[in-house]
């Protein structure tokens, strides 16, 4: 079971409960991170490692992406391909 | 009627909508940006001036209030006081 995490307590809360229930149906858990930068990376790694939940990957805040969720344009994946490519194969 | 309108593309489609009905329900309506930074918000004052929607004020990205939502304290709401008081008085 993969979460994400974007830049929330609520999220942070949220995760933390996922991983129990995921625990008591003996699923493996973890989370990626949305949106961050360096300061949030580390925040919420830190954050997540203390509850156990490991973080294979992040995505950074990117103003390409906000830009086009903005005018409504398709969303510029490409920036992103690699790192999803790390995390998915 | 006064709805508040983040930097996404369905927050501006929803401001649209809103505007319809408020004028079937013969109610003013009105939006508030908020999270903007210049650029942003002079792009949503256009899109919304557009579709006839008076904006009548505009809350700034607050780095303290992102921290603070996302470590889980409470707000620091005070740097939005004055523009709040613009807005309500």
């Amino acid at each position: 079971m993969l979460m994400v995490v974007d830049l929330t307590h609520e999220a942070l809360l949220l995760a933390g409960r996922a991983r129990t229930l995921a625990a008591e149906a003996k699923k493996e858990f973890a989370a990626v991170l949305n949106k961050v930068d360096e300061n949030t990376e580390l925040f919420l790694r830190r954050e997540l490692a203390a509850a156990g939940i490991p973080v294979p990957g992040a995505l950074n805040f990117s103003r390409g992406i906000n830009r086009a969720n903005l005018v409504g344009e398709p969303l510029p994946t490409v920036e992103m391909r690699d790192k999803l490519k790390e995390l998915f194969v």
